[in-house]
């Protein structure tokens, strides 16, 4: 116990993952960046560098601490190398 | 436990981070203005003077004080020099 009281276990804690062009959305446990970062990969099977911004603003989630300071339920974006975080809504650009 | 009362000791508090033309924005973690201008520097590769707003309306943080009483999740956006702060919506630019 006194391990626990000096480094509380991590609560797996669910997000909403979606790929970079929203096509797909998966739920997702996870009680760290590390581990979302590796379900992921084989959720969504990807392969190569691979990073999670937040879906709604694009801030890109890059630390632990950050991403322990999420909501749960959060939905986040995972882009691999070369794809960008674009806005969800269009309102305003319907050509 | 004297030492705690005397100085408590600032938490680390999530905040959005943006460069100037907001085509990047980063979650970063930080207990003071001085740790925040630190870790954006390393997380946004920038050298020589910068300086953070408040990304809504250009508020500058001078002060740890008034970066204190900034809420959880603040957008902030860096600036260095000769870089000035513009409003985000450009609601009424519909070309």
């Amino acid at each position: 116990t006194q391990q626990l009281l000096a480094t509380p276990t991590p609560r797996a804690r669910p997000y909403r993952v979606s790929n970079w062009d929203r096509t797909v959305r998966k739920g997702i446990m996870a009680d760290s960046l590390e581990d979302l970062l590796e379900k992921v990969r084989s959720a969504l099977l990807l392969v190569g560098t691979i990073s999670v911004v937040i879906d709604e603003d694009g801030t890109s989630v890059e630390t632990e601490e950050f991403f322990q300071t999420l909501e749960e339920g959060t939905v986040l974006l995972v882009l691999t190398k070369g794809q960008i975080w674009r806005p969800a809504k269009t309102a305003g650009y319907q050509l």
